[in-house]
């Protein structure tokens, strides 16, 4: 299974050399043939190269006729770069067979296509963090990632919190939509979409968000306080996207630090808080975040998400 | 000049009660007649109080017919009140004369406020870190309090930092603007909005995020790393709120931490970058902020804004 993978920076230039280049090594060995942006490695400031050059990689990417455009790593930069990405040939590419693949400060470049083109990108690992680690690769993202290239991903299960069973059994959807079947609760067809919550919110009120409507919302963060979390739900809450859902789908939130103030307020309050705001089903645990083990997920592809107790199944293979 | 002030806790719970008490120790030393809102030590988790706890309060303040209704700090807890908030209830109030005054995530009732009523607030101090710190209250700012207090405050002039002048001259505002007058740019009858950035930018896309055309922005944060001070003016960028107003007016951006990996990006160097973006003139380092030297500012006020090489002045009190 030799595929063709197009590496290229985005974002945040690449600082941690040696897990780029261990990722480069480990696509080799599995006998793909890498191609490396010839601006992979730039940096300006905190950024891989100044505002242009980071463009041109991401049209060379739209070119490169990869199997799979994978990004370097994310950091910050897409957003103020969304203005200038010509979004016709990055859909066009993807009509094409290329796959574009990343998280993080990838969620912009994946909401703002999605808004502009609709056309499908994934929400997966990047290049130094998923496969240039020193822990190794992680099974089951690799399967994932195995799967997308054989175009087998069929969707993905996981185990919700324990609380999230007993809270999603008293949610007014669990009676409403109880289907006559082993699901306590089902969506059908629901268009998934979502990635980082802040930079999901950081386009709110821009024609870089798209108005999903019958969707299903993952998202995960990383290095950011439960009330700042609390604080962007709140946003998507009071601008009416929740409410617009069929389900919300919280990933891997990690990485932030509680303080004594907090007094017990965690990610578990933000979550019991966030379901006495909304009918709309809250489903926990996904695999998928700044964690070594996530599964990839089809940014604007129509899904399937069921639930039986703990027990979820996202399903997009059969659409 | 014996005032009659009340103190109450929208937001984050008082934990630093000796800089409460030496907050009101002081607003009595000045004769004025302080009266504490019964919640106002209130805790329920981070908050001061639960929702409905927080809600009363903020009701309270309003019919209390007091001269200021002045926060006892900021913190994290507004946002998710907004939905409940009588809003006609604090206009009345103040109407009748009662001052709103506060900062941080107080900007979320106060845009919220002016984005239902047209109300205007005071962005200014809080009662712990305002008139309770242990360094003493400082001069600026309880001046700016009286003048509040006499109704006498007519504006606030300042510097602005060396390289703004400069950056100022060279917008494209400067010339067609020119009054033939001693000033490089002046905006005549602007309403002055704005107040914390991160939280401004929690209400995008929300009902609670007035709709100012032809304004002066005045923004503030603190503990912001600058690629995420930058993604925040970025989003206000793409949604068109910058290029409605007449000014945007930076504030203080304080206590955030530059890493290595920034190599040579800083806030000036966002500064640099937003006047690459907009045509309206960014003036900076207004005394407005985290910092205990502040001036207090009407949101929802008109406002004139005046420049000359690196002096600034607002100007409210002749309108």
């Amino acid at each position: 299974m030799k595929k063709h993978i197009y590496i290229y920076s985005p974002s945040g230039a690449v600082r941690d050399k040696k897990a780029f280049r261990k990722g480069l090594e480990r696509l080799k060995e599995l006998g793909h043939d890498v191609e490396v942006d010839e601006a992979a490695l730039s940096s300006q400031q905190r950024f891989a190269g100044a505002d242009d050059i980071r463009l041109a990689a991401i049209h060379r990417a739209a070119s490169s006729g990869a199997d799979v455009a994978l990004i370097s790593r994310g950091g910050y930069g897409l957003t103020r770069l969304l203005a200038g990405i010509q979004y016709k040939r990055l859909s066009q590419a993807i009509e094409r067979g290329t796959q574009f693949v990343g998280l993080s400060d990838f969620t912009a470049l994946q909401l703002a296509l999605l808004a502009k083109t609709g056309a499908i990108t994934w929400a997966g690992p990047n290049l130094c963090e998923g496969f240039g680690s020193a822990d190794g690769v992680d099974d089951i993202m690799q399967a994932c990632f195995d799967d997308l290239l054989l175009e087998q991903g069929e969707g993905t299960g996981w185990r919700q919190h324990k609380e999230s069973a007993a809270a999603l059994s008293l949610a007014p959807a669990f009676h409403q939509k109880r289907m006559g079947d082993a699901a306590d609760f089902r969506v059908r067809d629901g268009l998934l979409w979502g990635g980082n919550l802040a930079v999901l919110c950081s386009l709110m009120g821009t024609p870089y968000l798209p108005k999903i409507e019958k969707g299903i919302l993952f998202l995960e963060d990383v290095g950011e306080h439960p009330y700042r979390i609390e604080r962007m739900l709140t946003q998507l809450l009071h601008s009416g996207v929740l409410a617009k859902q069929k389900a919300i789908v919280l990933g891997q939130f990690t990485d932030y630090k509680l303080s004594p103030h907090d007094k017990g307020y965690n990610f578990n309050a933000v979550v019991a808080w966030l379901r006495t705001q909304v009918k709309t089903p809250v489903v926990t645990n996904l695999a998928f975040g700044h964690v070594q083990t996530k599964v990839m997920l089809p940014v604007g592809a129509k899904a399937d998400l069921l639930v039986q107790g703990r027990d979820a199944l996202l399903l997009w293979g059969h659409l």
